[in-house]
């Protein structure tokens, strides 16, 4: 197959853009390097030593002998070199990671909201309008999260996209079919949750195939193919905006920094490992919707923990202690989370579990790379509304910080 | 009140920043005024003669006394502007109309679908952001529509936005209350939808103060207001693109062309007259919800008919013949349409209804105009696929058409 791997340059995008192509599909990669620029805004670097995309290739195509094409190019401002560029190439397929990930990041400031809504919903409504303009019939795999429905859930088992409901009509009740209801809790959340609706819209109006993946959160460095060569790493983000919570703890426990958990750390979170979420996409990519059908749905994570549970385990690793802090995020303080993902497991995933795969990541990455970690952004900074950034200011860094384990 | 209504320059905006202004409250019109450039674009011009906001504001003065104060500025490009100006103004209440309005024009061409998402989008966004940052207190009123839910409803009575519905947990059932799921079945309904989402999180993580009113079909010309000096009248449009349903029968007749009706004309839509409706919104105004309230949503309409009926009705107003056409639109031929409106019915509203309206709109406004009307405007010509558009282009207008009665 032909695809195109929007956002082939982030952390999702350039393990997946390795493995298609070590599959032997002709792959290209989209991407306008903003990631690369959020980097500079913040200030931030990747713990392990990220090359260029186009430095990247080049090794790729010296270690595999295989192509990787990339093409800077912005979904969200540039429609119609987009659209051009599907005229002429004709993507079977077209794996969409181009979007700003990172809910704390959303929250920042004013500008950083009114960026991510712009840049994520543009990319993602382009994308569809040139799809049905160029007349491809490809196969579009977006990613987009189990957060769109807010971790708030009221202890109902996620299910994959659809709830049945029952409607009152004076004919009596009637069964209909409605996407499950979402009440994200950030601006980034927010947008994966209008991404839902227009890809409701297109595949009703235009026929287009959709597949969306409700990502939990990936974590991991490495797969077969980034381990082929030092250059191919995989990118390792540990600042308080786009470090997931798993890197923040091994990133602090590689300093001997407690780990910090935000609130009671009651919240419950889901996770796959990077080799897995790799995975998934083939197989989404290979179970392909028809024209007409309903986007099809999958929850695309293998394992639910909740956060003190994670800072135990890493601290059980490594010795480390573990801290609590006030939460700056607007959330409840503690959630269960029941997540169905029966249709990956169904076609065959056979996940690696954090039990298994976490002290590779400790020695293998964290501690291997320690050298190079910028201790003043272990902290997290954003603040979800002005009163809880006024909370977080009155708490400076280390100086409430309680250690209690 | 210091009110400012976005969008005061078309069609619902005018009358409204009149009717507050006369009532006595401090009004500004912010408008691009974007959609004189797409009358300019689509070479389409409203039937009643339409002066320059500047000009209708210095007559509004003449006449009533009052100042109303034009603010040139793009919701959807000038966010810092718009911030400055809420910072300057601090203004009780934001009426917010300035979206691009027009179904048909939203799927003429993926430049228009461009076009709309982003226009909608970054202006309701930006809104809602600038609100938070510039940390005001204004109570806001949206124009939305029951549109989104796609009149493809079950049958159901359309509820005022919130519908309970009951979730399968480990526990046993529980009960949720969820926004009445929608399935906009344009790009123009799309962004509604989208909006709603904008909405509930504002209200939810900022406590921002936020009704939607979900409209229907907005009929009639004149306001109290608009009848007090020839210049201060209403738009009055009649085009393909932003011409209602009713508004071309009007025409339609005023020239003896048959009343078009696409399909069976089965299709049920809601309806209200130009003045409840600015009424309604006074009344919005006045109860406004508190910060931490889930948004408030009403139904703003006051009768259903069917397509074909109401081209009945004008047909025995006027004489004209009705012709049936193919649907360029991809809905379902026939639905019902039921839709809940007790909130403002129990805040007094006091209907104009369709059989008491009418026959003033065919001689004051119609008849009146009618050496202004542009023939070649009057057929429909946005297709909502590429095959309808093909099977509306076998039919090239007049040919085709089929006068039935
Ligand atoms: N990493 C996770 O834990 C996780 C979890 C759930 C869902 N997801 C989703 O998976 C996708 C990829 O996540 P990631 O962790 O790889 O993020 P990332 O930030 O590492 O990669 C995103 C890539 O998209 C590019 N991009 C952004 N906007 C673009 C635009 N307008 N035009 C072209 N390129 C653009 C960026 O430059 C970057 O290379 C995202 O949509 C994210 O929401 C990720
Ligand atoms: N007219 C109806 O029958 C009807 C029915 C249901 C809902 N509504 C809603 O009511 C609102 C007003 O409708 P209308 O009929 O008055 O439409 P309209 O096109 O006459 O007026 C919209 C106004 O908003 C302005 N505008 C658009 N984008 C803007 C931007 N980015 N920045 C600043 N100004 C901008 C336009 O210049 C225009 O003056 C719309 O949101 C529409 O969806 C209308």
């Amino acid at each position: 197959m032909r695809i195109a791997i929007l956002g082939g340059d982030g952390f999702c995008g350039w393990p997946t853009s390795l493995q298609l192509s070590a599959a032997g599909h002709e792959v290209h990669i989209l991407d306008n390097l903003s990631r690369r620029w959020i980097d500079t805004e913040l200030g931030v670097q990747s713990l392990t030593p990220m090359d260029s995309i186009q430095e990247r290739c080049r090794i790729w195509k010296e270690v595999s002998g295989e192509s990787l094409h990339f093409h800077l190019l912005d979904l969200a401002k540039e429609y119609e070199r987009l659209k051009a560029w599907l005229v002429e190439y004709r993507p079977d397929a077209i794996v969409h990671f181009a979007e700003q990930r990172a809910a704390p990041y959303s929250m920042k400031s004013d500008r950083h909201k009114v960026y991510t809504v712009t840049n994520n919903t543009n990319a993602t409504h382009n994308l569809l309008a040139a799809m049905v303009e160029s007349g491809i019939d490809a196969h579009l795999v977006h990613l987009g999260t189990m957060g769109v429905y807010g971790y708030s859930s009221v202890g109902a088992p996620i299910p994959e996209g659809y709830l049945d409901i029952e409607i009152d009509t004076p004919d009596g009740k009637r069964a209909q079919e409605i996407l499950y209801p979402t009440r994200p809790g950030s601006v980034y959340h927010m947008t994966k949750s209008l991404d839902q609706i227009l890809f409701q819209f297109y595949a009703q109006n235009d026929g287009l195939r959709i597949t969306d993946l409700h990502q939990g959160i990936v974590w991991g460095t490495h797969t077969d193919q980034t381990r082929r060569h030092e250059q191919l790493i995989n990118r390792f983000d540990y600042d308080g905006d786009y470090g997931t919570v798993l890197n923040r703890f091994l990133i602090q426990a590689a300093i001997d920094h407690p780990l910090t958990v935000h609130g009671t750390g009651g919240q419950t979170r889901a996770f796959i490992h990077i080799r897995d979420s790799v995975r998934c996409i083939e197989l989404a990519l290979d179970d392909a919707p028809e024209a007409g059908d309903r986007v099809k749905i999958f929850n695309q994570m293998t394992e639910t923990h909740r956060v003190r549970d994670l800072a135990e385990l890493v601290a059980k690793l490594t010795g480390a202690k573990v801290a609590y802090l006030p939460n700056p995020r607007k959330e409840a303080p503690e959630n269960d989370l029941i997540v169905k993902n029966d249709q990956f497991l169904a076609l065959g995933l056979d996940p690696t579990t954090l039990a298994e795969g976490l002290l590779s990541e400790v020695v293998d990455v964290a501690k291997k790379f320690a050298h190079r970690i910028d201790r003043s952004r272990v902290p997290a900074v954003s603040a979800w509304t002005k009163d809880l950034g006024s909370r977080v200011e009155r708490d400076p860094e280390g100086k409430a910080l309680k250690s209690v384990s």
